[in-house]
């Protein structure tokens, strides 16, 4: 009997990025069962490497673009289109245009940084072709609140004198008025859809200005000037638009882009793993599966408050798929998740080790693992023989 | 399907024995297959403990016995009946009349350490009905050749002027004839088999005086004594029973209790696990067993010369028993394990940590694996369902 095994983990903090965390585990199947029909849908967060993974996983395809980095820069980017049959779907991550990486050091005042260059991304993504786009949020260096990408869509944010404001997430508290006439006609046709960090908002004392300004290099009167101008932006985004932003779940993601991404360019945001499930299609892979292997550095009494393992175990259980879980570290109260439709864990450690031992060998280590339970599934199966 | 489960595991080195280890097996199963019929054969080594394991095992009981110690203090030692049907079988360890830990540190010299309790505990065992008894040797704090056993059970080791010679190894020197006409006629009729490290010898290069005798307090000059006083031992007894046991298999079993045994008390030498797991009736235990779980703490490379899990492993291939091996550490090359009867592995660790928090926390560790290891089984099962 063929297995049919489908491959859904996480990425290993500080180690391994969702794809190859994947591609170790079909490593280390193969080498118990050459003949397994494997598919793997790499549960990437919208950060460094959404793009990447996405198109790996799916068989898509690369492509780069030129354009404007967070701090004026030119800088070679890339979005993606998946593979498979439906719409053209194109995807592409905030961060290969506007993340943190790309701010220089000595540059990291989010009153100035940009996201001008997810919006050419996005631009370049339709010219060529794309019917669906999926933006991952996450690893940003700009505190904008998407202004930048929406003026690189037509967006007109206007100051009381009539002009268009800088970039920056500083002019914002100078805007008075925008004017969508201009914008990109084509956003109207497409289905854009965010992944992105539900909990972090726009404004308030929760707000992205507060809560993530300090890491992006801001000083506590920027982060006050941060907030105000945010502020200044969710009002006029109200007045003139109609829409209340202020705290919308998502709206604070990647220094407020999910706004810009929301309310002046029609998209709809989504918690991160949510969508990525959905645009892999994660339901009908499980339902042609026998078994799910899902993985995450570490599982624990937390994993079931919306953990990878835990959301792959929830839709697993639908179909009575079983599902086994390969950890970094299984932590305290790990047994809860064994409710939560995982059925069993297998350690990824071979011994006594340090976390740095664990993650310089994270590769080899997670293959082996896959290696050993896809053994004690077969041991298994010959039980019931 | 009510499952078979046979647990056999070696100790794991300074942190578990081999029964505990079963226990915690055991544990970690029936968590999750709380109807499984469980087996135990925890594979002890002849050292401290293993009479413990041995009568745990097999629903057996343990006696007391006062009996002289390596010093001539009184110690309280113990030996057991195994349960079970069959012959009335005791079991003892040399170690609980004669181990390194009955040796106060101050008094560790080799030659006036006497294994003469050992004889005394042979003695009880056939006072309480002993039909057959297994010895095991090993954590030895005697260097005698086992001449204070075999004297305690009425050999009588004689010196050219016809008297018996005193206690200790060093005493050997004197040593001119064995008069065997005294020796404990029921000798004659039980059956003595001793579980022994096949690898020590007595005399030469590699005889035990070299190899051992620094652990036990001895000084070069005193290593040099020592192992004249066993060349003598070997060539008296050589002359007077027509028995070569200079480099026997096992003739310097702790301390060359091996050679006393076999020459002067009629037993039977056998590579440790051998007979244990003869005495176990592992075989048949195997052939009732849907599947057997073995453990060691490092299994790599050299599992296959000779090391439990191994021996497991080829046993049960017999029977084409499926093996599952737990380790604490899953070493270098430990995938040659897969060809000698053992289809997987299950690592006890559940996150990066030091060996010594691993032996710390060994129990709960073991048990953890076992149940992760049964829960990835019964995925096995619905996998063939």
């Amino acid at each position: 009997m063929t297995l049919n095994i489908l491959i859904a983990p996480s990425g290993f903090k500080e180690s391994l990025e969702a794809d190859e965390v994947a591609d170790c585990i079909e490593a280390g199947i193969l080498r118990v069962l050459p003949s397994a029909r494997i598919q793997k849908a790499p549960l990437v967060d919208g950060g460094e490497g959404f793009t990447r993974g996405l198109v790996n996983a799916t068989g898509g395809t690369l492509h780069s673009a030129i354009v404007t980095g967070p701090v004026g820069q030119s800088v070679a980017a890339h979005f993606g289109f998946l593979g498979g049959d439906g719409p053209r779907t194109a995807v592409l991550e905030m961060a290969a245009a506007a993340g943190l990486r790309l701010v220089p050091r000595e540059a990291r005042n989010p009153l100035l940084t940009t996201t001008y260059g997810v919006g050419e991304l996005i631009k370049a993504a339709l010219d060529a072709g794309a019917e669906r786009i999926l933006v991952g949020c996450g690893d940003s260096g700009t505190n904008d609140g998407g202004a930048g990408m929406a003026q690189a869509l037509g967006v007109r944010l206007l100051n009381a004198e009539g002009e268009e404001i800088g970039r920056g997430g500083g002019e914002l508290i100078h805007l008075d008025r925008i004017d969508m006439s201009q914008r990109d006609p084509r956003l109207a046709e497409v289905q854009i859809d965010v992944a992105c960090n539900w909990h972090n908002l726009l404004c308030g004392p929760k707000g992205v200005a507060r809560v993530f300004g300090p890491q992006k290099g801001a000083s506590p009167e920027t982060v006050e000037q941060m907030a105000a101008a945010l502020d200044r932006y969710a009002e006029i985004i109200q007045r003139d638009l109609d829409l209340d932003v202020r705290e919308a779940p998502g709206s604070g993601a990647s220094g407020g882009l999910g706004t810009g991404l929301s309310a002046l360019v029609g998209a709809t945001l989504h918690p991160r793993y949510d969508i990525v499930m959905q645009y892999l299609d994660l339901e009908t892979l499980l339902q042609e599966s026998d078994l799910a292997i899902t993985a995450e550095g570490s599982i624990d009494f937390q994993t079931p408050r919306g953990k990878i393992p835990a959301e792959v175990g929830r839709r697993a259980k639908k179909y009575g798929i079983p599902v086994v879980a390969i950890a970094g570290t299984i932590g305290e109260d790990a047994q809860v998740n064994f409710d939560c439709g995982i059925d069993s864990f297998e350690s990824i450690l071979d011994g006594p080790c340090s976390l740095e031992e664990a993650i310089a060998n994270a590769c080899e280590l997670v293959t082996n693992a896959a290696e050993r339970l896809t053994r004690l599934l077969l041991v298994g199966q010959r039980l019931s023989a």
